[in-house]
C-alpha cells in the first residue's frame, strides 16, 4: 500500500493550501515543509504544497521541497485555470505553476452554471475552453493534471448537464483526475452519493474520479465516504479538518474510516498506528489546539467517565469503545482522580536508570506531581521535567547550580524603541556568581544571563540551544491575571528535552521552565 | 410545530445527562435549568435532566425543574432496567424513576448478547424480562415510555434476531418510543440505513422509532439523518455534541440540516434564528469554548478569508457560503490576513460606517496590514485592531491618548517570592499623566498602571474588563528568540473586542495588543 498504483483509494492532503484558508491557520515555509515530510512518513499519496500564483511563500516552499527526500508524496501545486480570454503560455498563474515544477498540478474551474455568469462574467463555452486549454497545455508539459470541478455539485443539482460538460472538457484535455468538489459544503450524503454516480457514468476508465468535500453541513466526512462507495478513488481532506468555515474532510478520521470500517488500506502497513501523533504534531504545529472530543485521534476518543462504563470495561476492554485505540496509535483513559502517577512514574524512573529511589519516594513525587499541575504545570511532553522531580528525591541528588535572584527590566523609550535586560544571581558548589545581560525580550535576556553566569563553571553550555518556546495561558477568562504555562525545549547535538514551568507571572513561569531545562541539561545530559 | 403531534421528528435533547458524560463537562443543578429552559424556548420537544437513581445532584434537579413554567419541553428522567433477578416494585432504579415525577421516563436496557452475557452476566431470557417488567411497570404508572436499546446497532450486527427481540420486548410491554443506539458510535451510515429499515418493519405503526448516535467515526451526524429517511421520527442529541468520548450527535447541526436540507421544520417557527445564541449561550454554561468552526453555529461558520471568495461575495453574496447565516441566527464575517486583498478592507470600512476614507488611503491600509503581519501580527479575528488601522488612516482621527514611555520589572528574590512592577507614562490631550502600579505579572502591572493614568480623564474606563489573553509564539526554532504574537480580548456590558501585538519581546508584543484594546474601547465603544 501506499504507492499511487496499489492503494484502492488515494489520499490527497491539502492541509498547506486549503487548510491555510481556515481562520486562524498561518503556516511559514518551515511549517509546511515539516507538515509535507511528516504526510509523506504517514504515506500520504499527494500532498498539495500551496498556490505559487498567489504569493512568494508558496513560491519558496516549491523551491525548496524539491530537496527533501520523499518516499510516498507527490507534491501537487495548486493554481486556476488561464483567466477569461487568455491563453495558457501568457496566463500568469498557468506560468506560475509550471515553474513550481511539481510531478503534479491540480487546476481549479468553475462546473456551475451561476459562477461562470455571475462570478467569471463570461459565456459558459469561454469557461470550457479556458478548462480545455489550460489542462491541456500543462498535460503537454509532462504534468500529472487533476482538475478540481469547483462547485460541482451546487452546479448540478442547477443545471446537471452543464456541470457534467465541464468534466467533459478536462477529460478531453487529458486530465488524470477529476475531483468532484462540494465547495460551500452543503450537500447531503444522498445527493452525493447520486450525482457522483451520474459523473461515474461519464468518466472514462483510465480517469480516476475524486471528491473535494467541505463540512458547513457537517457531513464532510459522511459525503466522502459516500463519493468512494459511488467509485471515488482519490479523496481530498486536510489534517484535523483545517479549512475555510468550517473546514475540508478531516483526514484524521476519513483515513481511520476507510481501513477500519471499510477494509481499505490506505496507508503502507503500520502507519495506521502513527495517525494520532501526526494529528497532534500537526496541530502543535499550526498552534490550534486539537479538539479532545476528535474522532480517533483526540484525547477523550476513548476516555470514560461514566462508572458504568468503566465497570463494564474492567469485564470487556471493547465493551464501550469501537474498536482498539491502539490501532490509531491511540490510548484509552480512564477518568478516577488519583488514578494516574504511581505505576507511570515508576516505569519512568526504570526508563532513566534511578536505583537508589526509596520505595516511600514515590508517593511523595506523585504527590508533587498532582499540586503542580493543579498550580497550571502540565507534565504530558514535558519527560525532562517529570525525570528532574524524580532526581531531586533521590537523597544523594546535588544540584549543578542554584538559582537565588533575578530581575528583568523592560523599557520602553518613545522615539528609542524597546529594551530588555536581566541579572542574575546563582551560587554554584560555594561560590555566588553575579551576571547580567540584555536579549531582544526579557526571556532571551534571562537566558542569556543565566549562560553568562555558568559559562565558566560549565563550558559545554555553549553546546545547548534553545531549540522552541511555547506559551499557553490557561483559564484565559481571567484575562491578564491568567495562569500561564511555558514549555522549552533545549537541545545540543545529540538530544532534545522538553521542560515546564506555570505562574500567573509569565517572566516567573519561563523562568521555571529555562532552569529546569538547564539544570536537566548539566545533571542528565552532561558534555556528551 | 414544536408540539409533540405535529413535529415530522421530535428532537430529544440529553445535554444534562449523557452531554455530562463528557470529558471536563460538570454542570450544577442551576446550570441544567437553564440549559432546561433555553431548549424549552428554543422547542426543542424532550428534555432528558438526568438520572435520578445515580446522584442526589439530579434528584434534585427534577424536585425543581417541576416549577419552570414550559411551552414545549417534557421532561424526562433516565435510568435503567431492573436488575437481574429483581422486580420493579423493589428496584432502587425503578423507584428513583417513578420518585422524579416526570412525564417521560427513558429506560435503557441491553440489546447485544455479549454485553447481556459478558457485562450483565445473565441470561438472554432474563434481560428480556427485565426490559418486559420495567417497561410494563412504568407504563402502568401513567408515564410516557421510550426504550433506548443499547448497543443495537452492534448487538444486531452479531446477532440480529435477539437484537430485535429486545425491541419486541419493549413494544409488548407499551413502549412509546423505541430508540436505537449506536453507543460505542461506530457505525456507518449504510449499516444504519439497512438496519433501522430492519428494525421500523417489526415496529407496529403506533411506536415512534427512535435514534441515539455517538460520533466515534466522526458520523453521529450523518447516521441520525441516515435512520430519519429510514422512517425515525425522534432524534436524540446533545447541544454542541458534547458526550462520552467522541461525543453525541450534535443537534446545533442537526436541526438545521433537517430544517434546512430536509423540509422537516422541527422547531416552532422562527426558533431556528435562535440556534446559534443558544450554542453560545451553553458552551458559556458549561465552560468550553465553541469550536470556530462549528456547523451553522461556529464563529468561522460564514467567515471568509480567501480574497478570490470575497471578491466573488461581494458579486453574490451566497457564492461560497451554502446558505443565508441569518437562518440560523449567524451572520458571515470577512477576515482580514495577508492573504486577503483589498476587497476585504472595503467590506471591512464599509460594515463599520467608515466614509470619509480618501479612495487613495486604502492601499496604504493594506500595504501596512501586510507588513505588520510580516512582522508577526495577525489580524485575522484582532477585529478592533483592523479597525484602528481604518480610523488612524482618517484625516480627522483624534486618539484618545498617546504612550510615551514605559518601564517594567520583575524580580525575583530568594525567599522573598517574585513581584512585578509597570511604569507608565501617557499624553491625553496636552497633559502628561505618570503612574505606577504592581500586578501578577508584568502584563497585569501594565494594565494597571495604564487604567490608572487614563482613569481620571475617562471614568468609563472601570467597566471595561480584559477578558481573555493568548500568546503564540511563532517561529518557535528560534527559541526565546522567537516573534511572540499576543492577541487582547477586551469587553464592556455590551460587546467584546480582539486586538493584536507582535514583537520579539513579549512584554512590547502585550504592550501593543493592551493599548490598542484600550484605544478601541475608548474611540469606537464609548460609554455605551
Amino acid at each position: 500500500m501506499g504507492s499511487l498504483e496499489q492503494a484502492p483509494v488515494r489520499i490527497y492532503d491539502t492541509t498547506c493550501r486549503d487548510g491555510t484558508q481556515g481562520e486562524g491557520i498561518s503556516l511559514s515555509v518551515d511549517d509546511k515543509l515539516k507538515i509535507t515530510r511528516l504526510l509523506d512518513e504517514l504515506g500520504v499519496q499527494y500532498v498539495e504544497g500551496g498556490w505559487p500564483g498567489s504569493n512568494p511563500k508558496d513560491a519558496d516552499y516549491f523551491r525548496r521541497v524539491r530537496d527533501l527526500p520523499l518516499a510516498h508524496a507527490r507534491i501537487t501545486a495548486f493554481g486556476s485555470t488561464c483567466r477569461v480570454g487568455s491563453r495558457p503560455e501568457e496566463d500568469v498563474n498557468i506560468q506560475a505553476l509550471l515553474s513550481a515544477e511539481t510531478p503534479v498540478v491540480t487546476v481549479v474551474g468553475k462546473s456551475s452554471v451561476a459562477h461562470v455568469l455571475d462570478v467569471l462574467r463570461t459565456t459558459l463555452e469561454e469557461n470550457l475552453r479556458m478548462i480545455r486549454e489550460s489542462l491541456a497545455y500543462l498535460r503537454a508539459r509532462g504534468r500529472e493534471v487533476i482538475f478540481d470541478a469547483e462547485h460541482f455539485f451546487d452546479g448540478y443539482k442547477a443545471d446537471s448537464e452543464y456541470a457534467l460538460r465541464t468534466l467533459g472538457a478536462a477529460v478531453d484535455a487529458g486530465a488524470d483526475t477529476v475531483v468532484l468538489c462540494d465547495t460551500n459544503g452543503g450537500s447531503v450524503p444522498w445527493e452525493i452519493e447520486a450525482i457522483t454516480d451520474e459523473a461515474r457514468k461519464l468518466l472514462p476508465a483510465g480517469v480516476s474520479m475524486g471528491i473535494h468535500a467541505h463540512n458547513d453541513g457537517g457531513l464532510a466526512l459522511a459525503n466522502s465516504l459516500a463519493a468512494v462507495r459511488e467509485g471515488a478513488n482519490h479523496v481530498q481532506g486536510t489534517v484535523n479538518g483545517y479549512g475555510e468555515r468550517c473546514g475540508n474532510a478531516d483526514l484524521c478520521a476519513l483515513i481511520p474510516n476507510l481501513d477500519l470500517k471499510m477494509g481499505m488500506a490506505v496507508l503502507p502497513w503500520d502507519q495506521l498506528a502513527r495517525l494520532t501523533r501526526l494529528a497532534r504534531t500537526v496541530a502543535a504545529i499550526v498552534n490550534q489546539p486539537l479538539s479532545c472530543q476528535a474522532p480517533y485521534v483526540g484525547k477523550s476518543a476513548f476516555t470514560h467517565k461514566a462508572g458504568m462504563h468503566v465497570s463494564a470495561m474492567r469485564r470487556n476492554p471493547q465493551s464501550y469503545q469501537h474498536l482498539d485505540p491502539a490501532l490509531v496509535g491511540n490510548r484509552s483513559r480512564v477518568i478516577v482522580s488519583e488514578l494516574s502517577g504511581r505505576g507511570n512514574l515508576e516505569s519512568k524512573a526504570e526508563e532513566i536508570g534511578i536505583k537508589n529511589l526509596e520505595q516511600g519516594d514515590l508517593p511523595g513525587v506523585v504527590q508533587q506531581v498532582k499540586e503542580l499541575e493543579h498550580q497550571g504545570f502540565s507534565f504530558e511532553g514535558a519527560d525532562a521535567s517529570v525525570e528532574m522531580l524524580l532526581h531531586r528525591a533521590q537523597t544523594d541528588y546535588h544540584p549543578p547550580f542554584e538559582m537565588l535572584d533575578f530581575m528583568v527590566v523592560v523599557e520602553h523609550r518613545k522615539g528609542q524603541g524597546v529594551f530588555a535586560q536581566a541579572m542574575i544571581k546563582v551560587r554554584v558548589g560555594g561560590e555566588i556568581f553575579h551576571s547580567a545581560a540584555d536579549g531582544n525580550g526579557p526571556v532571551n535576556a534571562l537566558d542569556r544571563a543565566l549562560r553568562k553566569a555558568l559559562m565558566p563553571v560549565y563550558p559545554h553550555l555553549s553546546g545547548f540551544d534553545l531549540a522552541d518556546y511555547k506559551v499557553h495561558i490557561l483559564n484565559g477568562e481571567r484575562g491578564t491575571k491568567a495562569t500561564t504555562r511555558v514549555l522549552v525545549d533545549m537541545q545540543n547535538a545529540t538530544r532534545r528535552w522538553t521542560t515546564v514551568g506555570a505562574s500567573a507571572n509569565i517572566i516567573e513561569a519561563s523562568w521555571m521552565a529555562l532552569a529546569d531545562a538547564v539544570e536537566y541539561g548539566l545533571a542528565a545530559v552532561g558534555a556528551e
